[in-house]
């Protein structure tokens, strides 16, 4: 039993190989934040469109601008009001930041090294040509790509394309994550709840995790442990990018699964992975829909959540999927050896005197207590058969604030 | 003028301390991910409803258990469908993770340290009582918190306020904002752009800001420079938790927004603020709802929104507002000294050979430049006078990425 046990990183790395990103839609711009760009941004003008003044001042000739000179301001250019006529010898015109720089000024006087009176204003401070003015196409030229495909929008993002004059944009479709829990014990909270039953957790939380990935949850009614019923909502997976089922994927229990779903042409992989929580993994096609089965677990369900299907939903939204970023962190507490599956410690984060940060492993991991995880600030990384660790020695950690999860 | 820069921490502060937490609504479980709870959440059951098993295997009496021993199987025990009946001498129960233990059980005997033959069970290994069980209540108890009031919910606290059979939540009201971007030069995306005028980004980009930070953002029409059209606006303040303004911020232009408001009751705060980019802002209060004016310029604004906006969102919902948090980072480049405005240098981040996050602050940070605040990373912080500082030494910078900005 031992030798079959998929490391984590192949299980992943295999899942993501299957997956391909879902199709364009076009998405007011408004709607754009934390969408997948599916083709890339183009500056429709440029910014700024002349070159314009940095500061409120006056646009007058570098040349005319010594201290001391006086200057007959002959007009003014507010933001938005550009200045039509022609800076000529000895003269100035008002200017406000963000105005255009009339023909014949070079240079921009700052209003507080100048006094004004009766329509002239005084040089206290000598201008050099070019000062305080922004040139034409400073931050970006009509044309230039000013966001690239596969970019995750921002609101700097949005703000960006809505300034390169971009309304509307070509994103990936949200991937729809069909959620299938299963299960003769499971109640919905609120429902009652079966004699010896408990009451289902995993498929919200499921959602939740997509839906703050990125996805699109669609959270299918309870199957009981019946291929009938199994197999009844398995004909409707063509309606999703991925169909995510919990429970059922235990030793025996498998073949439940397998069984129900095998009428509707399910190439099944069921894989025991090396690591803890939640070994136990199914992984296949119902047509052309892939099938990732989680443990019915929910700690397990959620870590195998983090390790796989946050990877598979970046995949889907077109973004490179990997495993979540880590934080290089200091265990708090000795660690003993590992064992020969990869461990996902359920720690809470403190900062220490030092402003370093420091990583409490819960002092029990079973993977029952969801509470733990709930209350948990990150999952401590050990590799399989990582060597002991004395306490303040670092660890890398999953921060699942940084994750939404 | 010098003296009348107001600090950063002390600007935020005063506007933290006008606002008050939303009321609180009823949300389903299934919508509650990253909502804050007004309520603490209860459990309202025990989970494990009683000792189950933590393995496949045996339910067994330790005392009949040792290697060698072989068992009757009497009855099975799966998750949600309890043994009726008692485990006597010399007899023991299948029992599959999270099924009950049976009265008399007071053991698992693991199914890999197991025999099984027609109706019986051979103990290969000598089993110790309360091995394998998992008591009633380890995970949490009915009547105990499981998650406290004031607590943004993530996708686990979903699993865990689920598996405790809380079909509702009481949350804090998403804060309603209300978006107006002022400007006579100012159009939207794609509608005709006025002479010497540019694209309007700030609205866009805010409600971006103000989603992502749990907000309900409303984008106001553009008004005009023109005090008719900004009080007509402001009389429908009252409908929002807070107003923010851009544009109408800057010397002079101030007078026009309160001049404007005056009609409505606005209680003008004209505030210069000790910082870059962003210094002008206003703060005030239209009848009961507060107004907080960002700068035209829009990497002022997005850098005030994270200074401020954030924050202010963040109480509005029941959450500590605060500074953003920051992490400490290399900078790549020497810095010069600060002057008397603290600084927010727009950075990119790697990571060097030996996993130190460096931050390169951008050469040119000249504030009308939004596709560099599109490309950074981070928010380098200089604090006002901070000394020069070496490559290789540590700063402060906020992650924009953690803000979802």
């Amino acid at each position: 039993m031992a030798d079959d046990l998929l490391p984590v990183d192949e299980a992943r790395a295999r899942i993501l190989a299957e997956l391909t990103p879902t199709a364009a839609e076009t998405v007011a711009l408004a709607e754009g934040a934390g969408r997948v760009l599916a083709r890339g941004v183009t500056a429709r003008l440029t910014q700024p469109p002349a070159d314009v003044s940095a500061m409120d001042g006056y646009a007058v000739r570098a040349m005319d601008s010594a201290e001391g000179a006086t200057l007959a301001v002959v007009g003014t250019a507010p933001a938005g009001r550009p200045f039509g006529g022609t800076v000529g010898p000895g003269e100035a015109v008002r200017i406000f930041t963000g105005g255009f720089v009339p023909d014949g000024a070079d240079a921009v006087l700052l209003q507080e090294d100048a006094t004004a009176s009766d329509g002239t204003v005084r040089v206290n401070e000598t201008v050099k040509a070019g000062r305080h003015i922004r040139r034409r196409g400073l931050d970006f030229a009509e044309g230039a790509e000013v966001l690239p495909a596969g970019r995750k929008l921002t609101a700097r993002d949005i703000g960006l394309a809505a300034a390169s004059n971009n309304p509307w944009l070509a994103v990936h479709r949200r991937p729809r994550i069909g959620i299938l829990a299963t299960g003769d014990e499971i109640a919905l909270p609120g429902d009652p709840i079966p004699p010896g039953g408990i009451v289902s957790s995993n498929a919200h939380a499921l959602a939740a995790l997509v839906r703050a990935s990125g996805g699109d949850a669609v959270v299918l009614p309870i199957a009981p442990d019946d291929t009938h019923a199994i197999a009844e909502v398995a004909a409707t997976a063509h309606a999703f990018d991925l169909l995510v089922t919990t429970g059922g994927a235990s030793v025996g229990e498998h073949d439940l699964i397998q069984k129900a779903l095998g009428g509707e042409g399910f190439a099944l992989g069921f894989w025991k992975i090396a690591m803890r929580p939640g070994k136990p993994l199914i992984w296949g096609r119902l047509g052309r829909t892939p099938v990732l089965g989680l443990p019915g677990n929910p700690v397990s369900a959620l870590v195998c959540g983090v390790v796989f299907l946050i990877p598979a939903i970046a995949t889907l939204s077109g973004l490179p999927g990997a495993a979540a970023p880590t934080r290089r962190v200091v265990t708090a507490v000795a660690l003993p050896e590992n064992d020969r599956r990869a461990d996902h410690l359920r720690a809470t984060l403190s900062v220490d005197g030092d402003g370093r940060m420091m990583a409490t492993p819960a002092q029990v991991q079973d993977s029952s207590m969801l509470a733990t995880l709930a209350r948990a600030d990150a999952l401590v990384l050990r590799a399989p058969f990582a060597p002991a660790l004395p306490a303040g020695a670092e660890v890398e950690a999953v921060m699942l604030a940084e994750l939404g999860v």
